[in-house]
């Protein structure tokens, strides 16, 4: 990974404080936005909503778009941009409302999923009323091709969360499969959340390829550090439960790695835990365990790495500026969250 | 309800039969881009697509977009009117299947639902997928207004599907919000199918207007003969099982309609079995005594009539012709399928 250097020379931790700041006053603007747009006279919606979308999630996808607008020389004082945001982040909270219900999960950045809180129904629902609304929001921008973006990226998402469902505990599922879920699931919406930045600030040449391409890479890697952190993270700083993924007999790539590079009996292992779900006390250790000797987590953060570095050297077309460099240490806090 | 008279001067049933053969050939077209968008390398979504596309509904909403298309004239050689008709088919397949999961339904149309067949999850997935289709075919057919419209139309659709879910199995909801709900959750999308028929053909002044409340009329009616029908109609010509809603403990019109003019041991009744759902042997033939008793279903199918009467008064602008006769005759069609 590359080596934040802070001005006084000294070593830090990668952060995403300096985008956070550079993008403070966008990102205000896209919380009331978001407030604004989930009112409803249904009060179920607001609600519900609420309870997600102001959970404090790090709001990274629209944080992204503002970022590549600005990145972009987007100077307008119209509200573009923070409308694409909203919607990014809409689309987002939708998935994750059906992604909860789907996985039966219990938990959801550290609080109750709304799906434990309201239900199956209400939290489907809602989730297609989020996603309309980020639709009304994209045609409020009025670009077409922006349009086109953001449905076809919605599409792949959908996509690719019916193939995460059909390859669901097949421990023989390819590295490959695995990739093109995530790249569907998750790096496809990264990728239209910096690309739509680069288009509704007119750049429809080079950078928004250049943006394109990092947000997909940055969203690669921001989807196998979360996958390694399943198996290593502390709870406190994931969010979520530690182990999650195994007990939903979810195939990540740590898991896909052990089980390609395990012998009979640990295949044998992750059939029962993974596939027919039969698990027993330890076994999330003995997984650990096991994961750890074949070097899998070691190896899904090399891979993580290899996309950061796709995505860090797809800026390398915008000039030196601080917002620049705080996209590119954005990159290395999405890696090195797993430290 | 208006009396149909055929050309030989005698009375006959109103059919759907006339609007299906004069637009036989864009439904022939419709029928081959539906299979063609519904394809996916992901295995489970044309499967499970098809399962309900393939069911053979009526294709109501499609058919009523393509015929607003071509009475204003829409006479291009061009599918626009196909993709716009196609994706109105797609969202109400996805609400379908996000229904069928809410409301824990076994039957669709006659035959096991989606849901039952291939689970709940796989239902919302690939109902998210159709519904990201639907988005696809309008930047497709590239018009803004018409992008409004529907958007606008989708979203409503998914509040009105919350707004069910609140309202669900309260005996005491008004007749104003049960009006509401089905506003929203169906005549919505009549709405728009007709309205986005007379934008496609270039007609924005009072022929979109016309349009738009035949549609949102039409669908007012339809669904109060639905709600109807579930009392009393025989199961072969409804396609699902007559006291579904009963059992659900959905509240439609006829339940309003007995519980307000009930007396106390009778609203005992419709709070025991609708909102306790604690249901015996012989309870719906005591609701369909009680529903009959108050004159509840035959005041039902008179709403359906005066909403019937608006939507056909709403054609007056437009020249007769063929056509018009058949969308006319599809209204009478709508309420006397309860006959």
């Amino acid at each position: 990974m590359a080596t934040v250097v802070s001005l006084d020379g000294k070593r830090k931790v990668p952060s995403l404080e300096p985008l956070l700041s550079l993008c403070a006053d966008d990102m205000a603007q896209v919380d009331r936005e978001i407030l604004a747009r989930m009112r409803s006279p249904v009060a179920l919606i607001p609600e519900l909503a609420n309870h997600l979308v102001g959970a404090g999630g790090k709001r990274m996808r629209p944080l992204l778009t503002v970022a590549a607008a600005r990145l972009c020389g987007y100077a307008s004082a119209a509200d573009r941009h923070i409308k694409l945001a909203t919607c990014v982040e809409f689309i987002h909270s939708a998935t994750l409302l059906h992604d909860d219900v789907v996985d039966v999960s219990a938990l959801r950045r550290g609080r109750p999923s709304a799906n434990s809180v309201w239900g199956d129904k209400a939290s489907v629902l809602v989730g297609d009323f989020l996603f309309t609304r980020a639709f009304e929001l994209m045609v409020d921008v009025g670009s077409l091709d922006i349009l086109a973006v953001m449905s076809r990226a919605s599409s792949t998402i959908a996509e690719g969360e019916v193939l995460q469902l059909t390859s669901q505990r097949d421990t023989s599922t390819p590295e490959a499969t695995y990739l093109e879920v995530i790249k569907a699931k998750t790096a496809k919406l990264f990728a239209a959340a910096t690309e739509v930045g680069a288009m509704v600030a007119g750049r429809n040449g080079p950078e928004r390829v250049a943006l394109e391409s990092f947000g997909l890479n940055l969203g690669i890697a921001f989807q196998l550090v979360d996958d390694a952190l399943d198996y290593s993270g502390r709870e406190a700083q994931l969010g979520k439960t530690v182990g999650d993924d195994f007990r939903e007999g979810k195939i990540t790539l740590p898991v896909i790695l052990a089980f390609l590079r395990g012998r009979t009996v640990e295949r044998e292992f992750w059939k029962r835990t993974i596939e027919k779900l039969e698990q027993r006390t330890g076994d999330l250790e003995q997984a650990q365990t096991l994961i750890d000797r074949h070097g899998a987590l070691a190896d899904t953060l090399e891979r993580a790495r290899h996309y950061g570095a796709m995505a860090r050297d797809a800026l390398g077309l915008f000039p030196d500026k601080p917002l620049k460099a705080a996209l590119l240490e954005a990159v290395d806090f999405a890696i090195d969250r797993a430290h």
